[in-house]
């Protein structure tokens, strides 16, 4: 294993160190372990916050700021943030008109989430739990109950991050964020497994001319193995499997394609163009397009697609300003 | 080699027409292969292009958009433009008032951008060529006679996108685009090598214990290949290199952290942290900062240091309004 680390069991912190040197508009509170916008808490507004393992980046804390997340609280490597962990981060976005907790649908983020909203609630602190459970490779997972959590989480950030930078109240920021989500889907295909630092090789073996379709963003086995085609062939794939889960009618569409950490960009234009194609010929409209390392695992190599069914209204707050290390517009 | 691709031969026009689908504010123009702002050319503006192979993604049609390029030609991957396609980007961004080409210092690149310079001479257009040769690692390269341009090709465009955005002359856009390089030292790193779609197999052998400090953007070979190390271990080679070639003073810095394309976000940041505490404490001010996948090597695993000591002048522009699809702020 080569990787740029001094210490596998330092890999966050330190990253958390880079972070807070390189994004002094954030306040990036290492013993505490979470991320937050400096100006947090905003007076009146409803807190955002978001976490989960790392090894996702810019998820979670690259989308920290204002229009998205107020805070975000990321774990160690493929693990859950502790609950108090979670808690400290929930306190430090809270200005009493209550806190969303986006949560991806994996078995850990779900216990410590639950945990830290009971202790916020103990607290007095208002808390609203956000399911994300847009992968529809698989009903259950190596971690998960139900659907995993993907790519659909950045947005559901994004779009609640705009509302609630409106003033919209706790259960419109809610309700939007589970409307996101509700409309979203996604599905992923991996070429190479990832490396965590802790490992130190690969977490499963995939043959020369395999890829894995369907996989998790842990790694996690996906529907099938299958041998390696053109990227048209796999486009088809991907576009195939949302639109069954969750078929795409007339309406305006936002669509990511994510890399998953070691897929140059080129194939990931390459793919959007085979994508927006297929999309095209089934008769979708395609209204705002994301092209690039959002959601990712580590340094694997492979892409996502995420397809949102939206409104003029999901539009008008996906274009609304955004101010994040990750994501960047109109600010 | 597993990638994302249909056949090799068509993969950078293939990634074009993806560009094109997922970014209608830009004009993609696969018959003459260049990448042009929908508005250009703008009345009384200076034009700014730029090229080279392709592979470095979003390097260089990534950087097209109000207040950067006004037109990128990419080559086939690691291959130079062609002259007449460097015309036909260059007439696309001309409005009358002059065009400036930022070259980086390839034997290729340099051939072809000053035949269409002659060529664009005998139509009656005024062109400035700009070297950009910031890559202190050798001083001259399997490619380049002179050292290599590499990621100081980032802060050149966006600061003389800057000021030409604003109206200025011909001879100013140019001149504050050669201060820059001058002002801008680059260093790299690699972990392993990249795989170009046509060789389907990693451009030179690097053992699993082995770094390739000093490496070229196309995987040319560095200073020396050594042991790997820890992260501040490299961190401190890397700052020594660019620190040795061009001593930093107590000029406001412009510091890009700058993945090859395969690194994890995070390994990226924990760099950014060791290599910022380094400069401290050499008595740097870090002034702005910039951390991601801006100038890669296709898949290759490695990272890139680039220092520009700026002044009042240069952090203006810097801070611009841009809208680019690799980079965009204030817009």
């Amino acid at each position: 294993m080569k990787k740029f680390i001094n210490d596998p069991a330092d890999v966050v912190r330190e990253a958390h160190a880079g972070l807070a040197a390189a994004h002094p508009e954030l306040r990036v509170n290492l013993d505490e372990q979470f991320v937050a916008r400096a100006d947090a808490p905003r007076p009146g507004k409803v807190g955002l916050i978001s976490g989960g393992g790392s090894g996702h980046e810019p998820l979670h804390a690259g989308f920290v700021g204002p229009g998205m997340l107020d805070a975000a609280c990321p774990g160690e490597v493929f693990t859950s943030p502790v609950p108090d962990q979670i808690l400290a981060a929930t306190k430090a976005a809270d200005a009493g008109a209550g806190v969303v907790h986006v949560v991806k649908n994996y078995t850990g983020d779900v216990m410590n989430f639950q945990l830290a909203a009971e202790l916020a609630d103990e607290e007095g602190l208002r808390v609203q739990t956000v399911l994300v459970d847009d992968d529809v490779a698989v009903e259950d997972s190596t971690w998960t109950a139900g659907r995993r959590g993907t790519g659909a989480t950045l947005l559901v950030e994004k779009i609640a991050g705009a509302l609630a930078e409106e003033g919209a109240d706790l259960d419109a920021v809610a309700a939007v964020a589970r409307l996101v989500n509700e409309r979203s889907a996604s599905f992923a295909v991996a070429l190479t497994a990832c490396t965590t630092p802790a490992a130190g090789k690969p977490g499963f073996d995939l043959a020369a001319d395999e890829i894995e379709v369907g996989v998790g963003i842990h790694g996690e086995p996906g529907r099938s193995r299958q041998k390696m085609r053109p990227a048209r062939e796999i486009a088809a794939l991907v576009v195939d499997a949302v639109q069954s889960a969750k078929p795409i009618g007339p309406e305006p569409l936002i669509v990511m394609v994510n890399g998953l950490g070691g897929t140059p960009q080129m194939e990931l234009y390459l793919m959007f163009g085979e994508i927006s194609r297929l999309l095209h010929d089934a008769g979708a409209q395609i209204a705002r397009s994301l092209v690039g390392n959002y959601v990712t695992s580590l340094d694997m190599a492979g892409m996502s697609l995420t397809v949102c069914r939206a409104d003029d209204e999901l539009l008008r707050l996906w274009d609304a300003p955004v101010h994040t290390p990750a994501l960047r517009w109109g600010a």
